[in-house]
């Protein structure tokens, strides 16, 4: 206690899913694909309470649920350059940075995992996210193979070091969404995962994500224009799951003439650092 | 095909280990915890055939089950500022190092998992080591709750950012000590994992590290007297298995006068890279 402590927790775009839902909240989350980020959301935790991000006071059911769990009050404040509400687990890593940051600042003494399944049932009982926080701990290109926290969740990863590019539309609501009727995105979140295990690659981790967008009907008209304009210049590129975003690995929306953001797959998942 | 393909591979430092043997390799390995370093081992694939390191030719068994178990013939060249044979995982660096690039190299179409897998068993049917590769494929400080690749072995970690400082005075041979008694190893292992569990600290790690070395009769006088020094000036450090070096996380070597080499924890466990 007494100097700040920091942590830093890659954004993750989350390409199809399928949410499973069970009484322990460990053992509930989705399974699924998608992509960390190099830009990601840096915690600083210090004495007193509240939490910050980017400069504004926010309220933000899973760090709360996260602190509550932990036992302590703390103050969190957070930066990102990543779009809020569009698709990139920012809440998901504002409770896993608070999740490694508070541990350190109070000595609590917890491992990893079992600050991973702190933030996950923070996030899965706020119905904020179902699967951002064990990808976002793990980094690179996760693959949920099995929904929940550690020791229950099971993930592996598509090795890959290519660019993201991505264009922010607007905001999405995922807790509207997950309280939605879900059975037609678990028929095609099961299904995108089937296929991507049998051919456990970047191209089609693409061509997966753009199927379940599109029978999922989550896919707004604005971004299929955009995800169509990209197919015409021979890129593959689909939707944020939840949020009005487009993204590609590579350079695809850029060859179509967008002006986008970059970034690139991120090597390291959740970490502290000075 | 065609353009060469990187990886890199953090150092591993292991602290305690126990050994657990099986008649399926995949579940063969060893439980214990160490210390990824950010320095490790950069490996590039081009075509042709045999193995470099930094500059000589040389062979090493578990990269060659690798390329047979992947069914390729590729060059590997590969360079690392870390000494060899002296408890930093350069083996298990190559091999995965090579199964990673291997894999893009050919567009073989491989998961990470399935890759780490390749390695360790690579490594254990080598006899070159048992739980390096699959610590080197999470990064920070893992802790290998249960021995094997995935989907078998489980790993969870210590969060921490810390400087480490090393010294070494020379080799030990893997192979020689796993071919001998382990029984008084599997002992204090067992001991010294049960008691890392319990309290899973930086601190507590050092110290069953060297609980471990003590008992086991690993450590050698020479190391000995340099732990005991550091000792004296009220840091920690123990001896990396299995190697001629003595290890610490802060600054406990140079605290006590000692010229060290310094690294950092490494935040990633195994990439590709341009």
């Amino acid at each position: 206690m007494g100097e700040p402590v920091k942590a830093f927790v890659p954004g993750h775009i989350t390409g199809f899913f399928s949410v499973h839902t069970n009484s322990d909240p460990c053992r509930a989350g989705s399974k699924g694909a998608g992509i960390t980020l190099s830009e990601g959301v840096t915690v600083e935790i210090t004495e007193g309470t509240g939490v910050e991000l980017n400069g504004s006071s926010i309220e933000i059911e899973p760090v709360e649920n996260v602190l509550a769990s932990l036992g302590k009050q703390v103050k969190v404040c957070a930066s990102t350059q990543l779009p809020l509400g569009a698709g990139f687990g920012i809440s998901g890593a504002l409770s896993l940075g608070t999740a490694f940051a508070t541990n350190d600042y109070y000595n609590l003494g917890f491992t990893e995992n079992e600050l991973i399944q702190t933030a996950h049932v923070a996030e899965v009982t706020a119905g904020t996210g179902l699967g951002d926080v064990v990808a976002q701990a793990r980094g690179g290109i996760p693959i949920r193979t099995e929904p929940g926290s550690p020791p229950h969740g099971q993930l592996d990863g598509i090795p890959s070091y290519q660019q993201i590019e991505y264009i922010t539309l607007g905001r999405l609501s995922t807790e509207e969404i997950l309280s939605g009727d879900i059975s037609q995105i678990n028929t095609a979140g099961e299904k995108a995962l089937r296929a991507l295990k049998s051919c456990p690659t970047v191209n089609n981790f693409m061509d997966q994500s753009f199927a379940f967008a599109q029978e999922t009907d989550l896919l707004p008209e604005s971004l299929l224009q955009i995800i169509n304009e990209v197919a015409s210049h021979s890129g593959a590129a689909s939707m944020a799951m939840l949020g009005e975003t487009v993204f590609t690995i590579g350079n695809g929306l850029s060859n179509a003439g967008y002006s986008v953001s970059t970034s690139s797959i991120c090597h390291t998942g959740a970490y502290l650092h000075t």
